[in-house]
């Protein structure tokens, strides 16, 4: 197969990861970025000086190309992703993947009319030590699921047309959705809108998974500390994934709680916890975005649906959805609808 | 004053450093030790020989002692606490005081008409951490408040007869009542039975202060990490306290949101993430338990309101209280009735 | 067996530890203790009221007991054990046990002549941790050994009559001899004196064992960070006793340098490193103190050699004098005259 | 000024660091790569694709260039340097310069006879963290210097010609000659070869700068734990520079030893020593490497001399010389030349 020819939309923030990327590897070719600020543009010429630069995303329909990265605010992703498949091109898509479970559905029908690849932008899915995690879910060395919970604080970057929600919890919810291949039944949610009336910078989120299963999310824009982990809690071991450590970011922990096999005499069960080893696998690290990026090519090349499918993006909208009404709602917990 | 005659009920977990402590102080003395279990009996012995042990705590009665402490199952607080003052004993309780409020008031009440002190074994009133946390809301030097939360997990030791909210939850809430000095409006809450049907093992509550401030509490028995955590975030400052860490409790952020000054030319608001250093203040850790155990030495000395007094103890009651019944109406908010 | 006789002499910052291990095992009583000082005896006084007291260690001659803890300041520990041996007291002594070899000598000729046990407080010998350490060496779990390393340092206590190397190196020494079961040919050492003219507050070790195998020490009274580290380089594995880890005091390392089995074209060795996984292993810690005090009692009731008897002291003392010459001598490596 | 031409010499390792900062700073232009390995030079290219590209780094000597940096395999320093000096480039080169002292003379000599810019690579003065040890040094706000302590460890690329004195130790020396501003006195060191017969894997040094101020150095190949860390103990503070720490890689410790200004009645110094606050500063971080290229390019522009010039990168050698010599001689202390 030829290099896939790709272009990058919006050069922000986290379009420059994915330019290097898709610029790097051999099985694609960088050939254009499309930014409306033109300092945006001119950090990607001083980098890549060959790539065609404009600040007209449709300008990028006359080139040729196969396939489209949008990394543009989320607000804007629906509009962008249509257009460009309506023009017949590939589309990777960051996340959130759209703002509602209606633009996404279009999106979903319209790709899958046209028989292009619509993926988005779940990195944590290529991640390693989220597949080690997946990995000890689905082996059932953790035992029964009790429950799982997840972190991710840091002092933000603040922004006025979105809300922490939209902003961090697409990574933990994505993470969640992969590890326990299960949709939640109902989420309910908190948010606190700290310093700009309206904005919510930090929220809780309460997912209830099919079985009684929970999970719980925190995000935070406003945190001293920069906490990014994932819990999960199993009736025989527990494992961590903390990013922030550096020795080693999965600890699979031999701890639990050890049922009685008797009553004593008072009728009293006796429970006992129970701690054993702790285990801090090595964990072969690839650039996750790479991976993501290479299973982009490949689920064009191959005709495959990607992990990240469309589908799983709107998975995640209409959780962000229901999140929202709860937090409307007085924190109620909201049924989502499949 | 003559050293304060005391007397131990409940020789288990707690009892034996609430023992030590009134042994060592020059202004009490140790008396008697009663317990139901000879093990328990036998350890107090080893320890201290010249002290009087039994097994039934209405002997105490006899001994002329001023005070009691009563460091038995919570269920068991209230009747105890309830006899010895009607035997006219000073009363340290600890948390959670009752398992009721109805029974709060009664002892308040009856404390009160006997001119008795009741104090509640709230220990982080008398934390060195917590207080330098006090210190610096009190001043302003973390500025508005946005929010608190806490964490407190660990794999912990299970009772059949109580749950997690009931046993780690005081700790949490007599922190935040102290260093906020309001009663909160409302408390919602969510817990999960994931060892034993019916008994919460991991709870989180969501408190409402007045002016919407609110504060997230999280405990669990059943989490790989031992985790000690109050986060404090101001508009100025924030502020953690961790208790894990062993080269300084008490981290200070000069990290905020400034707000800005101006709107930039499309109507946008320039917010900026502004980070400073961070200091660790060196904090005299005198053991908080001692402390506790002088400060109800002193207020019956000095016929003086202790800080952790049972009004202190029947508000923590009243928010537990609330919790129990927002998990059980599905996490809804519960208004508390002051 | 009656519960053995035991006596403290020297009642300052250590003493207070072995008295109350004394005190609380069933197997021994604490029956006096002996200190110069008047507020080291009160405090003393107010834990065991009912243990006798005095400023003269040589009235506990007069009172029955079996054996004595020497605590004192090391330059007073020949004297006085010296003085128990000959009153037909067992002796446990602090480290280093003496000042020179030649009164070490003299103790253990005098111990063995009169058929007494004279055991030196090398706490760490009864350290669970090393005991672990000891365990992955002698399995050859770790293969071959490279070096060893360890690491004391601290902001410390300053005392005129020692100086770091005495204080503090005497840990790492008996923990190295204990691990390695064998003397070091030669050590070499620099020391600094930073505060106090003529009082090394900071030193450097290097120890040569049979082999060459190698051990380093660095002990300080002048760091800011408190560091307890012993490091286990081998040819499989690696291992790291970390006191100051709250996770896990000891790590494994399933890391190392793989030789090559093959040259490359061009003459060249490819020595690769290889990762793999980390575990952290439970280890039960009992209180090494305590340990250490009823292996005293033992050895007392059975005749036996205690594992940190007086020859064990005695190879401590000659590398702490072999390493003084050194510093004198230009950090020239000193050979030691076993 | 027109951006400077630049070629780089060597694109293993470290070369495409150098390679992708001169290729994207706007005053300098990446135009060409030597390196004799085909699959380097293909990465160069894939990333570069209009920079030249050559297996002879005399081919450089036809393009034009101003300046060339060569980052090759320390032997091959000397000869590469001295070339590209008689074809009048300007040269920034990596660490260690050379491998012996005359070859370094002979370098600065023909840089300064023929008016060029010899800069090393010591990426450490541009350094933030650094820099601002040497701001506390400076200002005096440590006090009077105690003595400084490094560690640079980890489980390292073994070299076969090369070891670690002579691949890890420029770092650190560098960094001591930066901070200190003063040329050591004598070196003295001990090294052991544990993997391959005669290559150095651990190594430990010790350096003595005017007034005795001392400064130990250790560097391994072979440890399990990554360590970068310089501590630097002074009268009044302390400070510690650890690269591995995420939070904030600079700690000020305000601790100390009081001196005491009286003696007690028994003619003992009482000396204290004093824990206060721990800062931990908000450093900003710019690329040290960045900073280290712009830095070359303004020497050429302006005809400067370079913060490490050819004089710093000589003085590194000296003392490694040296060092290599004290590990010859039995770790005696080998006096330097200068």
């Amino acid at each position: 197969m030829d290099a896939l020819k790709v272009g990058i939309i919006g050069y922000g923030y986290w379009g420059p990861n994915l330019a290097r990327n898709f610029y790097e590897l051999p099985t694609s070719d960088l050939v254009a970025v499309a930014d409306r600020k033109e300092d945006q543009l001119k950090r990607a010429q001083s980098k890549y000086p060959q790539v065609k630069l404009t600040n007209d995303y449709q300008e990028l329909f006359k080139m040729g190309l196969d396939g489209v990265v949008i990394s543009t605010p989320p607000k804007t992703h629906f509009q962008i992703a249509k257009d460009c498949l309506l023009h017949d091109l590939h589309v990777l898509i960051e996340k959130p993947m759209t703002l509602n479970s209606r633009d996404g559905e279009e999106l979903i029908e319209l790709a899958e009319a046209r028989g292009l690849t619509l993926m988005v932008g779940h990195t944590f899915e290529y991640n390693s030590a989220v597949q080690a995690l997946k990995k000890y879910i689905e082996s059932r060395e953790l035992g029964d699921l009790y429950y799982l919970d997840t972190a991710r604080l840091n002092l933000g970057l603040f922004q006025r047309d979105s809300n922490v929600l939209w902003d961090l919890a697409p990574h933990d919810i994505s993470i969640l959705l992969y590890l326990l291949d299960k949709k939640p039944v109902s989420v309910s949610a908190q948010g606190m809108p700290c310093v700009i009336p309206g904005i919510y910078d930090v929220a809780y989120l309460n997912l209830i998974f099919p079985d009684n299963l929970t999970a719980y999310v925190h995000v935070s824009w406003l945190d001293p500390c920069k906490v990014r982990r994932v819990t999960v809690v199993g009736s025989k071991k527990m494992a961590v994934y903390n990013d922030m450590e550096s020795e080693g970011k999965i600890k699979l922990y031999d701890k639990g709680i050890d049922a009685p096999d008797y009553t004593n005499g008072f009728g009293e069960f006796q429970y006992n916890y129970r701690s054993g080893d702790i285990t801090i696998p090595n964990i072969h690290f690839a650039e996750p975005l790479r991976e993501e990026c290479m299973h982009f090519i490949d689920s064009i090349a191959n005709h495959t649906e990607p992990k990240s499918s469309g589908h799983s993006g709107l998975r995640v909208t209409k959780i962000l959805e229901a999140a929202q009404r709860s937090i409307a709602n007085g924190s109620m917990h909201e049924v989502i609808q499949w």
